[in-house]
């Protein structure tokens, strides 16, 4: 078959590779009908994450249709759709059985495109396949449910659920790129009274708006703490979410939070940040991280089946499976290409016209 | 009357100074029968604490008798003796009616030693008495509730509840100071299963171990962090409590708990601290800051009538109110006194032989 | 004054009565700018609430504005334009520092219109005025806060927050009355996959579904039981409200859940129910049920500043204050006036044009 | 092998039948070491549980050593030693994701001695072995985790977490049998104030205090409600666990409680109650049911490891295996045996003897 494999820091190339088969009781194959990229990729691709090693397919989120399943395997048959979340779940230690599959100790967590073979590919091996695979309803697309398989129950659970966003909050998010987005959109959920959005750049900013910011601060060349004091009475907001994974722009989420507030952190971090102990130990502060479960993939499809929940704004380009090498192009270049998300349609990737049609007003 | 007069850094005096009067309709005037000193107002006599001006009368935690109460007071009357807490609420604010009473933006807060004149006193007067002052059982000496003015309600509150102390858990408390016994204590209201003490005075965690730790750790001399580890099957802490206020202490906390583990900070914090998202991201971890509010001293009171929380191994030293001059040499040199807490005995305290007794098993 | 008096069931009358004035210290007299009618005056009249005595002015839902203050009150001042409460709070008691509210122990909880004259009135003394009364922003108009005084916070507290609607939650409402409307409209902040109304009335539930109900139940002329479990793959609903008062409404809403659901009762209920125990105990449900606090009154108060929740919906017929007696005959014939609220305007009411055109498309 | 057999209402024997073999991949086969009775195999054996078919062996509680493994299980050997829930749990349904067992969609839930074949027997099938026992640390006998298998986690999960006990509670328990003992045990782990047991018969009522409890009320000589009044200043305990499973008793347990109070059903129940809306619709109580998931388990496992929770009060009577017969005698005749849980022991149980020493002290 053919998959984007990774070589080493800088080198990418879509080549051809072994087919993959059933090792363990519990896998099943599934064939790759869309796929899509993620900035952890691009991560990769810089060296990042050095127990990525050379020759592994990379990937984590696609939608597929299950070819094959291992004996242990009975919740799933050849010929199911399937979303396949990023987050593989044993289904059987204390993390996975509380529902933090993330922290899964029984050999599963983000492993697809990290430590084992990925998902932009034309198939898969997918293990523990009776906890880590969704079943998707006919009615809905491929495109409707792929960002189900990493961003957005990221933004939701790491973000939404962690900074326990409540009806009536002021919410910043701090960072409005996709992961930003996401928390934007999945924040609306619990009906905010505010959503403020804080980005350097402009365009960022205006997508906000699109996805539901209802005020935008570019904080290049304003004061954002001062900004979300005026609009909260000097007492800040209830929530932030840094969506960015740099020190400065945690900082910032821990300054904006009002006293009894929520700081919850979503970006990657490379660095240490300061805490400023000497005025947050009187502030009442609840600050989380945390690493996606996707616990969450069957309530937030459900809210997509029943038209709550719309993320096809995400999808600004599409590309055939057979031209990844070009999509990845595309979306490592977000700056000018203005990608959010580019979806990779295998030869049977389901999606409609309607949405083509939303994409285009959008883009 | 008179009155532990804080006179600039460095200097305080046991003055004659005016006696207390209503200032409010919700004020109340109460005689000082019991009170103690915090390891706050040694803060206050460094010079830590700029708004406290020279002249104040200190102190902040004290069990009285009423004489006397504003036009707008309802619920105590003159003869009823109370426990007055170390934080004042205003009953009115948002905040108050969160029962967060230590972000009162209403003018209370914790004022009394720090804003107003204290409790280190013959009298005091007391803003919002209705909210903030405790009827004590008849059958409860001084001594029985007088902790609960501020160190029992905030190592709970603060501690204990902020970091979700559940029956089984694994709690690692970082200083054994006045505040991490207190945390040592009202965490086994939780029945956690295990309870480490983490400090670097072996008399200290001697103290711990009295209080009810099961595993002592000194760290001048050892790893705590691979000690936990060991007792944790690798993973770390449930909860970690921060109580001593430096970034060392802070940092080790985070370094103790588990994946999905809490942190929470009891200690007082002059710096700020470093925060290690680089690996704490990944790791689900929860980390809070507060100001006591004593909310729980209705609850808390409660399971000292019942006799399930015996606080009575604070009191290690007494002496009467004319001699809090003394009193507080002996407290500031705790490292030779042993003093945890020292009572000072007004000419109507109350309290029991029986706990005199245990006392003197203790010291 | 001119007030609405209850003089013995079935008897009412709009008459001149003393002005009230200030009897406590923490009282305020508030000129009524705005009133209107609830079930529950109607229950009055009817002779069902026998503590009401004859001689007691109805109402306990208005807006008005600040005339006196007592001694003690001090967050309110003359001219201060105010949401009154249904519910009073001492802010004093167990239950009040609780923010319950309904169950205050010193002398608040319903009071208006109940225990002590009402708001149907040109003035009213309001006891515990601090704790009792929200400020109203200059940009709301009466009409728009009218309905948090009382039906509001029901719906939200008892019925959404006590049932726990998550996003995605197929929610039943059994009662499509005001009461089931506003849980409809409150239950929206949280995003339900799906909202059921059932009703035995046709107009009700098209009034359902102007306020966002989903899916309308006639179970006059149905299984709504065999009806809600097709809709949610035979397992049932995950939230129930009961919104009408009777035994067979309660019995249907505990079958109408899934295995952990909840049943929030918000009905006002004369007889006991049947509790299907032997079914019940293996389904791991949760019944509550509750008097309103209104401590949501803040939170619901900023969603509709910041248009997140229109209440406007309600107001279908409005009369002049000194129209009270008709009001009560229109509102008194909901089933062929079509009433839903009726607002009773004195001579300072506040209400926009854009408002009065929207009640004109619903009604 | 040799079984205690069902054979229809009235008719058991303990017979010679097939040895189980694996069926599924995810299956066990567990010699049992140590097993028990419960209360609901006497229902089975009155006929009140039709879908036991006759034929089927009892009993689903037991501690045991694993034979043999199916392909899919990955988390015993053979060797392990485990202890066997009554719970079984395919942990792959929506309520297994969700740590509710009990409710299983997957072929889970109570299955043992109820739909298959059980545990009062010389070796058992174990269905979703994975998911379904757990591991048994060296240093625990058999009996110190036996009642971990059923009665630990439903008093603890139905009662204690679904109660909401919390530190300083009033906590009534209405029937002092085993499931109510083991109320008061597990409610023990969040310090109540003060634990109530109510029932009819003093012997019961001697067993709660050895527990426990700390007020015994002999119901058929007084009034409970009455006495719980006056112990709670007139308001009522904050929770009340029904644990006999009769109508009379579960409506005294909602007559028990305060307002705000929590009611947690654990008995088993064949009728339906009364449930008096008419006084508690104002009350804002919290009524739950539920079947035990044994979530719980490792949890109180690690409580009993650590000398948190001593079970071992439970164990009154021990026999052979090879004597279950001569157990259900002695069992069934509680009255005058006195017996609580009787132990049953192959040939390989582990036990000490501190704990029979124990026993003898309570027996």
């Amino acid at each position: 078959m053919k998959a984007l494999v990774y070589h080493g820091p800088g080198a990418r190339s879509w080549d051809t590779v072994d087919d993959p088969t059933i090792l363990d009781p519990t896998d099943a194959i599934v064939r790759i009908d869309t796929s899509t990229i993620c900035g952890t990729d691009l991560h990769i691709l810089k060296g990042d994450v050095p127990e990525t090693v050379p020759g592994t397919v990379l990937g984590h989120e696609a939608v597929g249709t299950v070819q094959e399943v291992g004996a242990g395997v009975t919740t799933v048959v050849p010929g199911d759709r399937v979303l396949l979340s990023c987050v593989s779940s044993c289904g059987r230690c204390r993390y996975c059985k509380e529902g933090r599959y993330g922290q899964c100790l029984g050999g599963g967590g983000w492993i697809f495109g990290h430590l084992i073979d990925g998902l932009q590919a034309e198939y898969a091996r997918v293990p523990f396949a009776d906890n880590s695979v969704y079943k998707v309803p006919e009615r809905l697309s491929d495109e409707q449910v792929l960002f189900l398989a990493d961003i957005l129950p990221t933004s939701f659970e790491v973000g939404v659920l962690n900074g326990m966003v409540t009806p009536g909050d002021v919410v910043a998010i701090v960072g409005a790129g996709p992961i930003g987005l996401a928390a934007i959109l999945t924040a609306r959920l619990y009906t905010p009274g505010r959503i403020v959005a804080i980005d350097l750049a402009d365009s960022r900013l205006a997508s906000a708006q699109r996805f539901g910011a209802d005020t935008m601060i570019n904080n290049s060349d304003g004061d954002p703490v001062a900004q979300v004091m005026e609009l909260t009475d000097g007492l800040g907001a209830d929530v932030a979410f840094e969506a960015v994974g740099v020190p400065q722009t945690f900082e910032l989420a821990t300054e904006l939070i009002r006293p009894g507030g929520r700081v919850a952190n979503i970006g990657v971090h490379g660095q240490s940040a300061t805490l400023h102990l000497e005025t947050l130990w009187t502030r009442d502060v609840t600050i989380t991280t945390g690493l996606v479960d996707t616990y969450s993939i069957p309530q937030l499809m459900k809210l997509i089946a029943s038209g709550r929940l719309d993320p096809s704004l995400f999808a600004t380009h599409r590309f055939p499976l057979g031209e990844t090498m070009d999509a990845y192009d595309t979306f490592s270049d977000a700056a000018s290409s203005g990608a959010l998300k580019v979806v990779l349609q295998g030869g049977n990737a389901s999606s409609s016209v309607v949405e083509a049609e939303q994409i285009a007003t959008v883009a």
